[in-house]
């Protein structure tokens, strides 16, 4: 997956274009969620959620409706104390895709990391290796 | 430089908030020209910066002129062949608020990578200490 791209030279029409990162996935806010919820596969209330991304309730609210109208987030009610509570849950094909925008960023880092004095290429491989495992599970 | 946010737990509040990713910096096509003079020390002229991020030229002169006004890039003009001439380059401190952020988007990865199942932390964590090096550097 994406392993031509990584041996394009450094001159190559759009070698610097990065269009994987998309839109959608890359702004702030929602790659907090994302993060968040990659980090946590049980999925995450609502309140939670909101406290490790330091997000308004209205900002997390639009948020989330968006992330589940394109696909990448389920959302599950239920009422815990008598109190209504929401779970948000990567999908699976969000999980994926997220994944693939996280090796593109991934390149990002690898491609400015590589470029100063004294950072060894292995290291700049290591955890794209990483996220390609996690790619192939 | 960051070393204590890495120690945070996954659960601290604004975790995932990311509060790094400037958007002057997170936003695609300046994140292309910024990638792409990190990777070229020596500059750019405005037709190979363009082929690289694969932009138009008005949005090219756009985004350059903000990563200028801000301080990030300098912008030299010449005179080669009877045609003018741009020439673009990371300033030293766009250079290093511009590996901080790189820093910040690795922490991402790492989040991202770390919570899947087959991703060791030292792969994670190595890519981390290029970027730290070169800060340091």
């Amino acid at each position: 997956m994406g392993s031509n791209k990584d041996k394009t030279s450094p001159k190559e029409p759009g070698r610097f274009a990065y269009e994987g990162l998309e839109r959608l996935l890359h702004e702030r806010s929602r790659l907090s969620i994302l993060s968040s919820l990659a980090a946590h596969p049980q999925g995450l209330v609502f309140n939670d959620l909101k406290m490790l991304c330091a997000l308004t309730d209205g900002n997390l609210s639009r948020q989330i409706q968006i992330l589940q109208e394109s696909g990448f987030v389920e959302v599950w009610k239920s009422v815990h104390r008598k109190r209504p509570q929401t779970l948000c849950r990567l999908s699976a094909s969000g999980r994926k895709k997220f994944l693939e925008y996280i090796a593109e960023l991934e390149r990002v880092v690898q491609d400015v990391s590589g470029a100063g004095v004294g950072a060894s290429a292995a290291d700049a491989q290591a955890t794209t290796s990483a996220v390609k495992r996690l790619l192939a599970t």
